[in-house]
């Protein structure tokens, strides 16, 4: 397992990336090596490869970026007791300390010492990728590789969606990337009776629809807020899952929020936000939440009952699997927003498959 | 609207009922009088009819009686708002007292000097029937009639199934009666990834299974503990609903539970229940749950409109529309437990049909 | 009880207000009549006499203003169960409509089509005032009517402080106006192990000191973030009670807030806020609860009992009591900020007494 | 450290416990050693020590029981980067498996593979104990031995009492043995408006009174149902902690609930107890909840944060405090039931504070 493998990499202080050898990670006594093979393309992904001013300030080139993968444990560490060679896994990508507040009360997704796989320390954009054993997630072996890898992303939506139980309400979806189409699924399957899909994207409020939405909401003709009341007698949506960013998204959720709803917030919008506290919030009681990572792991666990019994089918979110080579064509694509979920498949599998 | 109506009666203190003449009942400034359209039998009703033990402690003949109905307002009391003529409205069953530590904290359905629809005062086995203003539910236009009556028990599974939030999570079903079959409908369209029903009529597993259950248990041939461990990995199941009121299965559904999980009982086992607090609900963090009734009315809510929206679909359970005049053809059909829910359709519904 | 009585009336739409003779208010069917035995001046009142821009836009004078009372019942209407003559009362402020989504789900302190006493309609700054019988709550015969009137305000601070469980927490508590000082009282009867209390106002951090706040912050030296995290390892604190309504302290608020906690907004900021959602809310998984009224009655019935019982003291907050005649200095009081809550006692009281 | 210490050993399958020489455990890398300060006697040592039925089953002799203590760690595995010699600490005494649904999803506390310090596994009356990293917790320097010793068992009463938020509510403790002593403490401490303490046995219903129980319900004497009925307005307690094992009590417990309450039980019932589902927990809402161990971490943080503030104060429980070679006498006096909490002060402990 010595030598090199095959990468995409942040080589330089710039925009793009480049697939070149790098090293096969070593790893230590808790870790395990993992051999991918398969690895979605995240937004974060396209900030990194763009060079925004978010990564500019995070992230340290050269590293090897990507966080959202499946893959075959080929190695572990002498202190690894759950995973073993052969296992065929996913991974949660906050690498927590396990010593803070937050570890010690089951929020280790709250951890503030957390370092994201891809992000802060090397990720799975490579023929191999190395997890501390803590962070392995077992997979049932009938599952498809696309879905396996997009998990990651598909429990964003999960922990978005069931923050709050969802039966018999209305919810609303402002925001129809691929987190926001899978939320759609999440919603419906979970007894949502009525889900709204805000967005501008023709292509994504197509998909939105494939995804079960009731209610498409193109804010390119369409009033949200106008809207959503007018379909809910007035009332509002019962829950909002914020996953757009958009300040004045951001307001029009709030509004066309039913009294006691719940807006939960995904999304990271760029700047401070205003915000009608006293009208929006405090005299209609209103629970904003903000939402981040996964439950590690009952949000896993969620994710993966929902794949395996079929009770969700997010297939239609994969618009294109590519082969690893040629991901500057997927990030085109995620750049262009014609695209739902872009799925890199690695060689091992392609071979594999043969 | 004075005058007489047709009505079953509970006329004597014995087995049995008669459909005789009645006078239509007088309302107070509080109540409306509701021309019946269809009302439904419950088993509480069969309880009656037979005249067992329970009905010998709690009734008091002569009355009419039945509980689940659906109608149209024909005459509203002087202080009503909320309800005018005309209006096609169902009716919660619990009529409480307002004044109680439960009724003043949000918690009527728990009032102990609740009186109930059918069972204390008469009930809507009738041409007409009159509730406290405060008692009615308003039904969209377009709900079938058969299914605005039985929104009653559907509230009863409803509220037994959604105490728990069950998106992602395994349910069993102990009792394939209607609240049963009900209940299997509400869980899957919940996101409940893996569904239960257990029973020993085979009409009714027969039944489950066209509800969308997962995993038919037949009590006569197969165990339910070992088979819901098996296909849980032998974890168990996350969420009990007890309908069966059967020691044996009480004591099961405890044993099948996952630990941390969640057993909520609706039914109303006729004696006191042994069981093992230690090992089965101590040891394992277990929450055993009473379920009464239905929450004023955020139960109401939520049925209307998951059944508004088509999110369940309970139409299988409705297995005999019978007309009002047959009512014991249906009272047997209960009796010999070859049905699911039996209606009956009113005169007045009838001719409207035609 | 047809003549006239004492009230303190805003004659017209301007600063101040009159002490005056008024009739004697008429009762419907299911309203009482009160006698006014105190009567408290809320922050609202003063915005009332000084006719801010809120209360030009809200407020229609001729009326009598002034909400917390208590008193006892002289009349009753027809169809009044509840209360009789001679029953000790206060009473909730928001008159709902019953009818609407919040109202039939047991959420009426959310209702749209609330009516506030002493602002939308008139009030108790007078020898009598109506309310409809919904609205009373009775008070034990031993409680003090400086106590019973203020339970109102009270209510606020316990719905504010109670939304979470505190045992075993940190809280902090911006804004150390009367609901501020009675909020540390809560907090640390429920067992908050730290409570810090922030303002700039001397004399009422001197109260919060003696309601016993654990960490006085005086921000006219403090930094309340950094003080709130060091004390807290900095990690800060578990709940925050935002009673301010400063733009600054929202955001210090959420700053200072534990990774997960509660931000529990009453406060009613004058303009929309702008706040870093990405960084304060979402990465660090909080929770913002705008928080409106009293839960109708769960919150008065924890206020009772935390009353009855002395498991409070909130009788520190009472720092003056006046003659009502002497209103005009209750307000100026009001507006220099010298004191906590003052309360108005009645001629009927005053008699009563000697 | 390699060398021998003294330990109190059970040392055959029969009555009574020896203390004798013992080597000094053997660490692996992800254990650390702790030398013992002070150490506390449990009902479960009691049982051991006795060789009850319960203790035939379990416990396999020869071995050091105990679970109860606080020391100072002396050497930490390679692995262990949590604690470091010199720590002062204590330890959670459930060593689970890290890999099982509970496990992996927040719920340590009910892993069905956990294993027992001190029952399955080597525990601390012995000058020195090994436990895993994982179950270290540390403690404030200036923290009491004797109370940093019995934050294991305050923990099964904090995780007990505050199952539910009992600020504004009324609470029964049905036995009053150490940990019930304590949970009375707790709930006054949390805002419980009246507290009622159940036992038989004099001295300790005397403690109770001096934990700050409002009523004591000694049932030689007094019928608690009614007794606790009687007090709340014939409503029932809010929530009712059952510690006493007693299927007596257990059913008093339900009856005296209130209607929608929460029974908490703690206690392990010796055989199968019958109790009225349908009338007492059905038909009135309760939930009966299981309780077991701690949760990881959350109980301990509290437990930690309600000692440190001093917002409990738990000293009286401690009745006895005896030097570790005196431990004969500290069973006898459990047996007895003449005492609170008898905790054994170790010789390094003893040298140290001279």
């Amino acid at each position: 397992m010595c030598g090199t493998m095959k990468a995409i990499v942040k080589k330089e202080s710039a925009y793009g990336a480049v697939l070149i050898d790098m090293p096969i990670p070593e790893i230590n006594d808790h870790e395990v090596l993992i051999q991918v093979k398969a690895t979605s393309i995240c937004g974060t992904d396209v900030h990194i490869y763009n060079w925004d001013d978010w990564a500019k300030g995070r992230v340290k080139a050269p590293y090897i970026f990507g966080h959202e993968f499946t893959g075959e444990v080929v190695k572990v560490g002498k202190q690894v007791s759950r995973a073993k060679i052969g296992d065929f896994v996913s991974a949660e990508t906050h690498v927590v300390c396990n010593q803070c507040y937050m570890c010690l009360t089951g929020q280790q997704h709250l951890c503030s010492e957390t370092k994201i796989l891809g992000v802060d320390i090397d990720g799975c954009f490579a023929e191999y990728v190395k997890v501390p054993e803590q962070n392995v997630w077992h997979n049932p072996a009938q599952m498809p590789v696309e879905l396996a890898s997009i998990q990651e992303p598909l429990g964003n939506a999960v922990h978005t969606v069931l923050h709050t139980s969802v039966s018999g309400k209305s919810v609303a979806i402002f925001g129809c990337g691929p987190i926001g189409l899978m939320a759609i699924a999440v919603a419906k399957a979970s007894g949502a009776v009525q889900v709204f899909a805000v967005d501008k994207n023709e292509y994504r409020l197509e998909l939105a629809r494939k995804m079960g939405a009731d209610h498409i909401v193109d804010i390119g003709k369409d009033d949200p807020v106008a809207m959503i009341k007018q379909l809910t007698r007035m009332e509002g949506a019962d829950v909002m899952c914020e996953m757009s960013g958009h300040p004045v998204a951001i307001n029009q959720a709030l509004e066309a929020c039913a009294n006691g709803g719940k807006v939960n917030i995904l999304s990271l919008p760029e700047r401070p936000v205003t915000i009608d506290i006293t009208n929006q919030i405090v005299f209609r009681g209103l629970t904003v939440q903000g939402i981040t990572g996964r439950k590690m792991f009952e949000t896993w666990r969620q994710v993966s009952e929902l794949l395996r019994t079929n009770t969700i089918d997010v297939q239609p979110v994969v618009t294109h699997t590519l082969p690893f080579e040629d991901f500057e064509k997927g990030f085109e694509l995620m750049r262009n927003g014609t695209c739902g979920k872009v799925v890199l498949m690695m060689p091992s599998y392609q071979r594999g498959k043969k």
